[in-house]
Order: C-alpha cells, then structure tokens, then sequence
C-alpha cells in the first residue's frame, strides 16, 4: 500500500504529460510533487539552448499555456518569427516572442556555467510553481530516429522516397519534417554516459514515496529517453511505491501527436496494451481509457479503466485524482 | 568644384544621423549613395551582437523605423521584454521581439564566421535597401567614456556620488545610467589596431565622389569613433571632394541626445560653432541652423544657413538637397 501522505514522482514529456502533470500540481499539497522532464529532444537552434519539454511544464504549471494553439506561452506574439523570416533566418522551428526570453536567459546562464537543473529551479520559482521541476539530467541527452530503408521506387526519383535511411535529429524529425519521415528506430545519444539528476535519484529512492506515475506521453520519444539514463529503469523495478502509467492512447489512436504512427513503423500493434507492455518490467498498474477496454482486458497486471481524455482543468483533475486512487490498490 | 553625379559617402551615428541619411537615400539616384556606420556603441548583451547604429540605419532606410519611440522598428511588440522581466532576467536595454530577428540572425552568422560587413550587406539587401551600408570596420571598437573624479562629499557617502573617476561601456553609461555620469574623456578602445572597411576606403579614395556628408550625429560618440579607425582622419583631409558637416546643435541644444551636455562636460562651448572646430582639420563647408546665425558667424570657413530641424520626411529630403547644394559650392 503506498503512502497517502507522502511525495509523488511524475516522468513527463511534452503537452500531453504536462496536462496530468498540472492535473497532479492542482490536487497535491504544494510541494509534495516532484516532476522529471524529459531533456532528450532539448537542440540548439539559432545559437539557444532549447528544452521543449522542460518549457512546456514550465509554462502549463504556472499557467501559462496557450490553450488555443496546443503549445507555447499564452498571450504569445510572432513580431520576431516575422521579421526573423524577412532577413532570411531559418523559420521551420516556430520560436513566439515570450517563448524567446526562457531560450535566450537559460543560453546565457548555461554558458555563465549554470546547470540546467538549476536554472530551471530558479525559473519555475519565478513563475511561481511549489512543485519540483527537474531535468532527467544535467548532462546532455540527444533524441535520434533512424529513418527505414526504403526500397528505390521509379516515382520518388531519389532524395526522401528511397534509399538507406539514415538518422534524423529529433527536432527536424519532430517539428522540420513534421514526423512525415517513417522510422524504424531510436537512439538516445549519449544517455550511456550521463548521470540521473540527483533529486531524481533521491525520489526514486524515497521511502515515504507515494507513487511513481507516468505521464500519458509518447513512450518512445518522451519516456524512453528517461528511461536510458543509467540507473533509472533498475530504481524503477526496485521501487517501493506502485508505479503507474496512464496510456496516451485511446480508443486506439493517439490524442495528438505521432505516438500511433510510431508504433505501427516499429512494429507494434497500435493499442493501449501495446504500452503497457513496453513499460512491462517495472510497471504495477495501468490506467487506459474506457474505450479501450477490450485492447487492455488481457494484460496481466492491474488494470483501472477511467475517462483520459483531458479538455479541461477538471478533466485534468479528475485523472490525476483517479491516478492516487489506483495507487492506493497496489500492493508492492 | 564636385562632381554632380558622383557617389556620395555620408558618415553616421544612430537616430539623427540617419533622418538625413534617409533624405539622401531618397534623393539621389540608387545606388550612388554609401553610408558607413559607427559601430563603436556594438556591444554583447544576452549573448547576443548588438549593433545600435548599423541597426538603426537598416530600419530607417527600409522604412521599418518606429516614428513614435524614435528609435528601434515601426510595429514592435515588447513580449520578450516582459517575459524576460519575470524570469529575472536583465531588462535595462530595452530589446524588442522584432528587433531581436536582426541580434539573433547576426549572432549567429558572425559565430558562423561572416564579417559585420556581409551580414549587414545581406541584411539591407533582404530589406530593399539599394544603397550601400557598411560599418566603418569589421574590427572591433568599443567606445568607453571616462567619469570625472569628483570631490569626497559628505551627502554622497561613497558610491557614483564621489571618487577617483572610472572607464563605463558604452551601453552602461547611454542606456543604463541614461548619460547622467559627468564624463570627462572617451576612448576608443581597439580602434588603433583596427583596418576601415575596404570599401569605406575606396570610397574616400574615388575620384569621382561628389561628397562627404557628416551627419548631425553626437561628434564625441558617433561621428570620432569612425574618425579613430587608422587612414580615415587623413583620407578625410586629403580627399578631393568636399567635406560637409551638419551642425546637430540647434537652437544652442542638441535635439536628442547627450551631445550638449557632453559638450559642457568636455569644456566646450555648447554651440554650432563648436562642432565645426571639432572637425576642424578635414571639413570644408559647415550647415548650421539659421537659429544659430550668430554663433557660427565668426567661423573660418564657408557656412550654410538653413532650416536642420527635422521632422517630417520633406524636412530630411530638404536637408539632403541644401547639403548637395553646398557641396556644389565648395572649391577645393
């Protein structure tokens, strides 16, 4: 049985982790919620250091989110993309004019010497967020996907078509060649060499820890990349506290984003169960949406079906309310 | 007597200079005109390369001048500033969303490892801008202004209000202490070691040139550090074409800026006159406000009277035709 009291530990990517995230801020004692961002789709662009994810719990925590475009900063302007575009720069990653000052600041204090960790906890201070907000790591970590091989076809005429694949970084798989690319791998480069934040560390190991939950995030590109850092899938078997993980899809298809379409390109059947299994060796219970019922009714662990979808803040809520309810079922 | 359809080589600082570099870009035939700018106030600031004047020529050339804030780019949007302020980041230099386009784009083909110069030569091409716009040196040259010692003083207990006199960079004394130190030297630092712009060269140096127009730009932070970069002061004496300059005292006063009260500062008479004396060993001809008829009246060399104030886009083409008009007048 886990702690009802104690401190809760969520492993989170980008938009759609950040919405249970604020969900478990919004329902939690100030304080007692530690979230670990994934940093593996963190690149330098335009002479910044960027960290999406980081950014993204940075701005839904503190409330800043765009809720009409889906990312970025509410109230964002495009003055700089403009006139970025009129001297010719490179506009394929969309950088809005609020979103420029968290890049432009963090460069500057990573090259004063500050880690990442702390930069981001004197951020999310700023911004006024209680919870806990840490990088997987302060050491770099790089996201790749390796694209398949395609067989020469008389119609592609060479170029993308066909040929050998080859490896993209994230960001112009992700955001240039807008996940169009089919993959047949992933590699997280240079997560063998990096150290595990150590609060990180330190929560996994927590005894009072009252469960570990895992963001309905894209497992292969928002997870996996937290999961490669040494130590961290061996502390998760390890754990005392129920580990939990809400699927990011439902009713058989991803709410946003390529997780669907990565699946089917890496051989997997595209179902919730599909993500159980992939967090299957450490993995305690389950939480997949209602309409999936049938996708999950084999799996052999505990298994809570609830509402996923996440519009509103209750429905944020709501989940994350449904997410400490099923950690109190599991006895470790 | 100067060639009526030569090139014409104007030299300028940033706001006042560049109203009547506009007049004359308006005026003569595209292409003729080369306007060299001082780069003695670029600094670093946020990682980024930050050069005011050359920016200032770009955004008043390509009609992307802000006429209400009389500096910086028409339709600016301040939400970098602001969200920068909430991250703690520092906000006294005042950096709007578009014209951060112009410092990032910059910063990142300079560490790619383009000069100033071609930047900026790509830079007004992409903003429609036929004449040439060079700065006066693709080597560095920091302007720094000197305070003046003051007397212990038993109210200022220490601090800025008294003591030996210091070096400020320029951005620390203009924008962040908004000139009110008491200065009583500058220095160019670098600039001795610095080689002008080839093109800067060629242009005092060809036959042709119709003119060399000094803009009304602030003598001791505009206009001397150009004039500080090795050749150019003895080009300026030796050149065929005549040398004009434009008074920026009007009225007695300066119309923006800190050039009167550096004046006064410096021990000069805060005067047109005194302007002309500075440029006293290369300048041919002088146009001074019909305001201050008296003060230029006893000078040693040819004088026009005319209207300098400008103010709307007529008043900076009339400007530019007087000055021509005077050049015209000029016997070498």
């Amino acid at each position: 049985m886990s702690n009802e009291t104690g401190p809760v530990l969520a492993l989170s990517g980008g938009v759609g982790g950040a919405k249970l995230a604020l969900g478990l801020y919004r329902i939690l004692p100030p304080d007692t919620l530690t979230i670990v961002a994934n940093t593996g789709d963190d690149f330098e662009h335009l002479g910044l250091s960027i960290s999406p994810d980081l950014d993204t719990l940075l701005y839904t925590l503190s409330g800043n989110d765009n809720l009409e475009l889906g990312w970025g900063r509410r109230g964002e302007t495009w003055t700089f993309m403009a006139a970025l575009e009129a001297l010719g720069g490179e506009t394929w990653f969309r950088l809005g004019d609020g979103d420029l000052a968290t890049h432009i600041e963090r460069t500057r204090r990573r090259k004063a010497g500050e880690s990442l960790s702390a930069i981001s906890h004197d951020f999310r201070r700023r911004l006024g967020i209680a919870a806990r907000l840490l990088p997987m790591s302060d050491d770099p970590v790089r996201t790749r996907l390796h694209t398949a091989p395609t067989p020469p076809s008389p119609a592609s005429g060479g170029g993308l078509g066909g040929g050998a694949g080859g490896w993209l970084d994230f960001q112009d798989y992700f955001v240039r060649l807008r996940c169009e690319p089919v993959i047949d791998r992933l590699e997280f480069a240079g997560a063998a060499d990096v150290r595990p934040h150590r609060e990180f560390l330190a929560a996994l190991a927590d005894p009072q820890l009252r469960a570990i939950v895992i963001c309905p995030s894209n497992p292969f590109i928002s997870i996996d990349p937290i999961l490669a850092v040494p130590g961290v899938r061996a502390a998760l078997r390890a754990c005392n506290a129920p580990v939990i993980a809400v699927s990011p899809i439902i009713g058989g298809k991803a709410v946003k984003g390529p997780t669907a379409k990565m699946m089917a390109e890496l051989g997997l059947p595209v179902d919730a169960a599909a993500v159980a299994h992939h967090y299957r060796d450490f993995l305690d219970l389950y939480i997949a949406d209602e309409e999936d019922a049938a996708a999950v009714a084999g799996l052999d662990m505990p298994v809570v079906l609830t509402r996923t979808l996440m519009q509103s803040l209750a429905d944020r809520e709501a989940l994350a309310r449904a997410v400490l309810a099923a950690a109190e079922r599991v006895r470790k």
